[in-house]
């Protein structure tokens, strides 16, 4: 089976960058198949992205770290490769609404998202029957309001456990607390449900059905520990008008919404998100 | 010419009302080119709007007025009737950017646009030679930060002796007085150059560069006395990605709001926007 | 439960018509939730929707359409009146691909879709275990190319006996016979995968792929004997690039496949699709 | 005034092609402020642009070229490097239509395109005022049907004499002989009033109109003596419905039409389009 290297770097911009890492690829031979590269040029910042194959190359992921670190400590790179053939570990968590979940459920099994679902955990337990025929375990870690605190311990302890490398909050409808959000930065995605910044917090579609907006959103983004305000991987809208109920927003939002989350967590697993300070950089 | 005759009403809602009006049309031979309606079921609130051939009935538009005045009463409604053969004036305001101004005098000459364009007013001289090229009165209304009550009463000098039936606001980046929107209220049109709610205020691109949205868009909305929180007409978006500078923002977003000013006035224009609270219903 | 009568009527366009059908509709006290008219210049054609509370008329259904016939015959109306009480029954009709098939049994479970679905019906057996786990019947119906003919009678029986009001092809991949298609004309549904009239018949990805078009698309519409040349009810699009190989082509296809079909047939059982000629009015 | 260097490959993809340009540019402390790679996988070739500031580099755009040869040479390269200090020269072709004309007038104005527009083609006298009011020459060559050889033999010395380096027909409405397409091969551009390859040839909007179609689009190409059949740069959609006539597709086309042509002309003055066999690889 050919799998592929994934070499995703940020650092200070200036010259020579592109030709020092391609130069180090070609000498081991490696063949790129795709390459991405950014300059910020309010920031001064360079970000790259490359796929390589890697039977391409005489080094094995690990070989490939170590011949690549001097480079990378030459030019203060921020850096991480990864190999296809270690699939990602993705937790889902859910709460009662199931149409993100059987989206992302749907897209697993049909080979468009490349992760294995160590498990999915749920506030209730209403979803244990779709999951378990998937054949993926379910754990029910109900959220006392009077003692969340129990509830987040076991969350991490379950997160821990199935080893995630990332975690997607697919409707989970609960707030993280900060101590999870800062613990995995950069690996715990939402997906909001308004096209963010308008109408944050609580029942966005009956605040822009109150509003009387002609488009209704959604937004993916990473979780940080201010609410709904992390990088934003990615956004989406529906139109919609007089005609519509509140009921009807929800309906279309959630096409946006499992749209929107599929596409973020894809991209994410692809290696194709980078983080620059609270905003994004995808190559898409 | 033929012309049409626009009926629109709004009233709480019952049994009977549509057989009421469309028996009265019917009673008087009138042909119903197009008819729409609405029942929000919320508030217990209904519209509607028909369009009627004016031929196909012996009545003119004054006669309407007058045979329809008891129905209208018996059913509360609040309503207007507009006959196509006298086309409304529209005042255009504008600053510096022109690119709404271009896009309005452009379709106006190729007929979307059915009104009468009396004169173009901006605090700026710096679009006469285009405005004058079409034939139309260019006033420069210079507004002093210092004075601008002195400005405002010249605007609204200005608008009364175009004997305007509506002010549309093509960018020109200056918040009206209160009294100027309330008297002319449901009849000033605005373009806000952000997805509203989201960036209110001023610089919007460059907030929506800041936050990392990967959509920007621009709101055509009604002015009321309370800044960009009118009722709104229409929304559209254009996607963005971390390659577009805010430069790049502020170019798309151009032919956003154009697109979206657009059809909100040939919409206004062509009595599809009803106004419901904060509100509207577009039979678009 | 509350319920509501739909009439959709078409007819020629004269004076009137409205008045007669909401005088009559309001002289039963009948309380109209949402109504629809499109008066078509060009052939004179008129199409009207009216959705009725059945609760605020004394009329049944039954008693509705004999107390409205002499109406429908005054003005050569074609028509009818459904009672939402009674779900209609849609056969699914599926190869090997699920993604319709996935979206739709979801969509039909969180209640979007108002119909029964008394079978699926496939010439292969591979997504049997999905459809069953919904406690729906499947029906595995091999297609012999060297005698298709036993196979479609062997469809049309199965569909027959599911009492089928509709019959929606998801991603079934064989041409239907023209005794099939005529027996159940204006009531099966197909998803065709391209943006018609563009790339009929096969591999439509791999036709658009090899054109190197910058958009690919979908297309619902109702089967006629001809090939994908049936009046079509929605259609929509998603953006490729050169980035995108034939597969990429193919899952975004996917996407926008089951999202035109599932407003499609949604739009159907609503009865908001009236066929005109070879084109639809859709009062969506 | 800083300026650019742009540099535009196309070869056999081979390992170390990146690393070679990349290391040239380098070596001469070139910075590189957009770089864009593609490789297709499915015929093995590789496309590249760089983006390079030119105050970094001590050579001038011939020194550049000069030194780059030997490199174009050991790899095959189809290749170009422009200076964005030397301006292209764009000879605008154009019919009785305006509103492709009025849109591109108003987009070099603002700077949107950079660009000389040393005339402007018509085979009608209609536009000549808008044109010359932008100061540019407007040339009248009228195409008798009788003899259309004597008139595109005298656009042609017209373009010749603009020493044009591209054509743009923003609605010009004629056919161009194959010479002249093969004259100006990838340098022709078009705008095309429907989503091909539907409707291609005359009046698409009707056609699409017939066929009931539910998005109608626009599509900007290049030029190619097959009629409608070049290489496809961009295209876009907008929605359409039953209520719309024929008039209103023109209409909405209108819009679709100058939005695709501007951004497929500005990514064609940036050399974001490359060529490869009938399609594009669009760096956009």
């Amino acid at each position: 089976m050919s799998h592929y290297y994934r070499l995703v770097v940020s650092c200070p911009d200036r010259v020579g960058i592109v030709s020092r890492v391609s130069g180090f690829i070609a000498s081991q031979g490696g063949s790129i198949t795709e390459a991405n590269q950014h300059s910020d040029l309010e920031t001064g910042r360079f970000f790259m992205r490359y796929e390589i194959q890697a039977d391409s190359m005489p080094l094995d992921a690990d070989g490939f770290r170590e011949a690549f670190a001097p480079i990378a400590e030459e030019f203060a790179m921020t850096w991480a490769l990864s190999d296809t053939a270690r699939r990602r570990r993705v937790v889902l968590m859910v709460s009662r609404a199931s149409h993100c979940l059987v989206d992302l459920l749907y897209r697993w099994t049909a080979g468009e998202l490349d992760c294995e679902i160590p498990c999915v955990i749920s506030n209730h337990d209403d979803l244990r029957a779709l999951v378990e025929w998937h054949g993926i375990p379910y754990h029910h870690v109900p959220v006392d309001p009077a003692d969340k605190a129990a509830a987040f311990a076991e969350v991490e302890r379950r997160v821990e456990a199935a080893e995630a490398d990332a975690v997607v909050l697919a409707r989970y409808m609960q707030i993280l607390p900060p101590g999870l959000c800062e613990r995995y930065a950069g690996r715990v995605i939402n997906i909001h449900h308004s096209f963010l910044p308008s109408f944050a917090g609580a029942r966005p579609y009956h605040q822009a059905y109150e509003r009387g907006v002609k488009l209704i959103g959604a937004t993916c983004h990473y979780v940080t520990s201010e609410l709904d305000a992390g990088p934003i991987i990615e956004q989406d809208i529906h139109r919609v008008s007089h005609c519509h109920t509140p009921q009807d927003l929800v309906r279309f939002g959630r096409d946006v919404e499992k749209a929107v989350l599929a596409r973020g967590l894809r991209w994410h697993l692809e290696d194709r998100v980078l983080i620059h300070g609270n905003k994004t950089v995808v190559f898409a």
